[in-house]
């Protein structure tokens, strides 16, 4: 989708990091599109085993060289200074900076991406070929940041339901200039709140969470726990852009409802996919799925991380970005739901023998027929399965009918009252 | 069997239905085999959704041509009329007539069956060859029918057991002039019948049930709900007389005694068969299945209905119906009954450390020898398993070895007093 | 293992059998090695179905021609006797000493091993070559045996550990110059007992139990009944000296510990191995898993017991046995313990998201990197799923990272208070 793109494309200059102003206006600008609210949690708070760092801004960053030339400058990639780094200002030679020099030698023209959130450090990224390149001499070195007491951005869309039953998706806010990782998240999460937010009527709460990888999760779990037991579903939305085939890591629980709707929905499109384990490393399920919470939060991503190699470096760019790529985690999301909000379990009002389904204008009356329509095989399905055990999800996957005609036949026994909602 | 081929032979011209007179004497001449008795339940009875239609009994039917000839006419095939059939006495076109005319353009020498329980209406069958050739001009039409109040028969064959628990043989009755469906499945019950009341003793109440077609099935389930709970396994049967692999559909729990028994069955029997799971479309076991009952209650079938050509068409005729596959269904029947009957749940009376089967006459005395003989090995098997949780069918398929070599492993420590029933 | 080959050299010329001295000389050298202590149960007591036969003792046995040359003596081979032979003092001729003479005409070379424990009988064993070459004649037979009260002798080595949680290793002892069964399964339970007596503390209490096959298990679980409850894991050593596979046959129980432990053993080793169900037949496990105690016993093997042919004859001599499949052997039986003694269950005493690892010291601080270690990603796992429910060995499965670093991983987390042993 374009318009996805486009979205990605005004983000992707931000300088972002965990906390700070560019995170402030990257959520402003979500907000443009989904009715955001924001809170911020403030420096020095303890979130479970993690206390929320200072603030940290950025004014100037770069390397000059002994003519005065800026021979590494952030002003030309967010990514050229180490993420996080202290204020430095000092003089040296090459060889007392180089240390302070990332670069990736197997890559030699991609700026890697590095942070030191919870060290006090600093550094410059660069281009392999340039630091190569660099002649010895003297260095002016200038990192014009500050870290001070502040807060930790956290953005939250709230769309309600008939129930306070609640689905959560979230995605990190918090990369600079990475274009998959993770502007494809956040616009994926947007233009499903936006497809969410037209619907007539939405049976469960849904949550969008915009928030720091890691300690952003962790604060708002922290900020939001007695609010956890309600979330029946949930969704980490992250590197979602690119065009290689979708992936989708299963919640720790393995066999949650969120799991099977996945499965199925990749199952039944028909395209190349991959249902992978829970493993206890990756997005901020890691933090949804840690056992003292056990949410059922599964992972959607296209090429899973450090599978690719522009993950975590400039090449990671918008040229990366697939707006089909883009449209198609979109519409997975949307059958997703469609799936999450549809799959109840009836009870069946007339279980002794099958209800005369023609007398109610549901079956043809002319019998012997060799032929029985799917619709029909549907009717029979939910009868014979609603027995409050099996929600509708499994019995299409066991009469290998689509859900959406089981959801309609459904629907119609519900309304001549040959069925009832479970619950 | 040959003798099971006459049977049918001898049903074969009767016109049946749902109700009518028919069906009285199809009742009749299977108590002239086996100790039937019948139960009319009456017209405007309400069987759970359902209601037993008025009683339908037909003198004649045909359409004759304006030189008087009778160009379709009952009395030479049951299926010319469309069952149950409003009465009919007028005069019109072939152009009139047509929409009334039923046939099978892709078998044109066949006759269709139709029905028309539920509607009002009326109609004739023939071959598309004849339809095709009746020459435009005026027809007299005579369907002479009744439809009155009366009932619906059921017929019933109770073979006590040392236990009420019972084990129910269904098989439908209504279907006139079609051999396989269903004079084979009354056969094959009729001599199951025969071979289970010519046993010494029954563990269990056999309730063989001749009913209509789901109707009947119904109505039957509406009459006996209160004994319904001693049900412990059922068995369809339908379409068991064609020379097609043989098919056992399993009830909708799926792993019903009833289910392992025939799948044991059909597998040990070395021949080309198929499981088939359960779905809520097919015979009466739609009935017995249904979610207020859910009753452990399989069918089983050569070919199944709607997979072979002649399915509800005339060419269903005797010629359809082969001795051997009756005998071999018979015999599957008998198989699994041997099997329902033998296979209990023990309790080992010596469960710690082995007993001494030597001193019982039980084991050879001379140690030392390589080879164990397979009657040995089932005594051990039995032995070690008979903890009042695996029943013997359990054992025979862990051991792997043939379910009479287990029993007869069973019966000789039960009669050393080594082993008791675990009820 | 150089050792214990010449341990099996050192008991292979005694004869043994389920009484007697010979027994009572094999356990006194096992008790060089291991601080073993002896019970003798007197003949004539009940222990559940079987009762302790009187004590056989030998003192000669032979066969002698006219011209009084020994033609078969029991100096020359212990398995020339008929094990628990009667006393015999007699002159036949070669017709009426024939249907005592046992050999095996398919190995005409090879003398085969015949026992009469439960029977009062006699007889000679010899190789068919000889048999077929006795010439006519009379010949003096004298077996110069008692069979007196007296008593059953077992043997045991207790190691305790922290817990009275006892793991129970048994082999049988009662064969007369058989080398693979069983000099080797006493070689092996005497190496391991060593290994575990070096070690400076246990989790578990073993008991290595020597006594008599049948029989002698039979009567230990008798005497030990009360304590029974405690057996946490067992294994039953025999056949484990000859080059073949090794092989593992499973408890009763199927999935115990036991089970789960040497089936990643033997699968984690990369060779060739087989895993065995369970069936009711074949050493002491037999006993062990009677329904009656279903204790968590499984066998160790090499080549199954009558899966080669020199089994139960005079070819399963020193030559058979090979020091690296003894070696191997006891191999598998540390790495087992060694996972039993490990394998603990976990509560995360820090479930609430992840802790912060590098604050701790067991996390690298600098993120952004592509590579995870494989002892840091096992400190995720561990954290992970230290619910309570998981064991260790569960985690290193299900995380594809091996049991040592799992456990490595566990031992540095519970070193830094985040994890506590479940119980």
């Amino acid at each position: 989708m374009k318009e996805m793109h486009d979205f990605c494309a005004g983000l992707y200059p931000i300088l972002r990091s965990i906390t700070g102003d560019g995170l402030r206006r990257t959520l402003a600008e979500i907000g443009r599109h989904v009715p955001l609210t924001t809170t911020e949690i403030s420096s020095g708070r303890a979130c479970f085993d993690w206390t929320i760092p200072r603030e940290w801004n950025l004014r100037d960053a770069y390397v000059a060289n002994e003519r005065g030339e800026r021979v590494i400058d952030v002003a030309r990639h967010n990514l050229h200074v180490v993420n996080y780094s202290v204020p430095v200002r000092a003089s040296m030679t090459l060889d007392e900076l180089k240390p302070r020099l990332h670069s990736l030698p197997d890559r030699p023209d991609w700026i890697p991406y590095r942070t030191s959130y919870y060290k006090d450090d600093w550094g410059f990224c660069l281009t392999h070929r340039q630091k190569e390149s660099l002649p010895p001499g003297r260095y002016e070195v200038v990192i014009d940041s500050t870290l001070q007491p502040g807060g930790m951005t956290l953005g939250e869309v709230v769309l309600p339901g008939t129930s306070d039953e609640t689905v959560l998706i979230s995605t990190h806010t918090c990369h600079p200039s990475l274009a998959n990782d993770n502007l494809s998240g956040m616009a994926v999460a947007v233009w499903l709140a936006k497809h969410l937010a037209s619907l007539p009527q939405r049976r469960y709460t849904y949550r969008f969470v915009f928030v720091p990888g890691t300690i952003g999760a962790i604060a708002w779990l922290a900020h939001n726990e007695p609010q956890l037991v309600r979330i029946r579903h949930g969704l980490v939305l992250s590197g979602v852009g690119d065009a290689g085939q979708i992936h989708y890591k299963r919640s720790r629980q393995e066999t949650a409802e969120i799991d099977q709707v996945m499965q199925y929905v990749l199952e039944s499109s028909g395209e190349p996919h991959t249902i992978m384990p829970f493993i206890p490393y990756g997005y901020d399920e890691r933090q949804y799925c840690s056992p003292g919470f056990d949410l059922p939060v599964g992972c959607l991503m296209r090429t899973p991380f450090g599978k690719y190699p522009q993950y975590h470096t400039s090449a990671d760019n918008l040229e990366l970005l697939s707006p089909e790529a883009l449209g198609d985690s979109l519409a997975k999301c949307i059958a997703a739901v469609e799936i999450l909000e549809g799959n109840r379990r009836y009870v069946n009002l007339n279980p002794k023998c099958e209800p005369l389904l023609g007398k109610r204008g549901l079956y043809s009356t002319t019998g012997g027929e060799n032929e029985t329509k799917q619709f029909q095989m549907a009717l029979l399905w939910v009868l014979s399965y609603s027995d409050g055990k099996h929600a509708l999800l499994d019995i299409a996957k066991r009469a290998e009918i689509p859900f959406r005609t089981i959801k309609a036949a459904a629907d119609a026994l519900e309304k001549v009252e040959l069925l009832r909602p479970a619950q």
